[in-house]
């Protein structure tokens, strides 16, 4: 290899790179989703959050076994996606002078945080497939639908509960 | 309104602030994208690159409509979690030794801000129906179709070309 040479030379390295950064992601999620279930005021929102914490302490699970399979330490890298999108959520969620407005705020922040996590699911699918992993593939797709099911069970409170409290 | 009172007190403010927030990322959007295109090795990247430019100026315009239906200046809000998405491509970009891979790392990225799009319209459509303005709802429709259109188009050049050049 030659002397400064870039780290992300193959799909494999990319692949690896992405698990890394959702890795970390998955991590920040778990720190902040009990700080926006305890502060949700509608109790359909709050069981969201508390479930979806359930789930996502899985996902990081998941990841580990990934890196396993792939023969890999479990290691995370900063990821400043995720990192700003958690800093605009709490920006948004300060500047909220109602609760219901807050829940609201907080739900919209929330399905950010599970796209963001869909599309980074959805090119390590796309990865290990390429890549021959099938097995890896296999065990993030299972997350994705996690994540898939979380978004929509949200959507569903914005419409039927959270917007209309805060209209 | 009380001293020091908090700048998002009701659905509305919170609609707005969600409008000046998207607007000032696909600003960001239509700063970056002409580097990306110039980057991508496969022709297929560069075009889908430079179509999504056009479209982009579109959103632009199209929020600007949104803004005026609405009796609000069009004016945009900092978007740390877009500077964060952008910031984050960049690096994993920059670390990039291999051109087919940098094309799969591009791609990743465009995805990623392509799902943060998806999800603020998202957003915004249902504050908007909540509120009444089907008008506004309306335009920001017609935007989220053309991202989410602009996502399957990146998967589907993931999976036919880049993701296979780079392995």
């Amino acid at each position: 290899m030659a002397l400064f040479s870039k780290p992300i030379q193959t799909l494999d390295d990319l692949f690896v790179h992405t698990l890394q950064d959702i890795y970390y992601a998955e991590q920040q999620i778990v720190k902040n989703l009990p700080t926006m279930a305890e502060k949700a005021s509608s109790p359909e929102l709050k069981a969201a959050f508390e479930h979806h914490l359930g789930e996502t302490k899985t996902h990081v699970q998941r990841l580990e076994k990934v890196f396993q399979l792939h023969g890999q330490p479990a290691k995370a890298v900063n990821c400043p996606a995720i990192d700003g999108i958690l800093t605009e959520a709490k920006e948004v969620i300060s500047d909220c002078g109602d609760k219901e407005v807050c829940d609201a705020a907080m739900l919209s922040a929330a399905q950010a945080v599970e796209h963001y996590e869909m599309t980074r699911y959805g090119t390590l699918i796309a990865f290990a497939s390429q890549l021959g992993r099938t097995d890896c593939a296999e065990l993030l797709n299972a997350t994705l639908s996690e994540e898939k099911a979380a978004d929509k069970k949200l959507s569903s409170i914005a419409q039927t509960r959270v917007n209309k409290m805060a209209a």
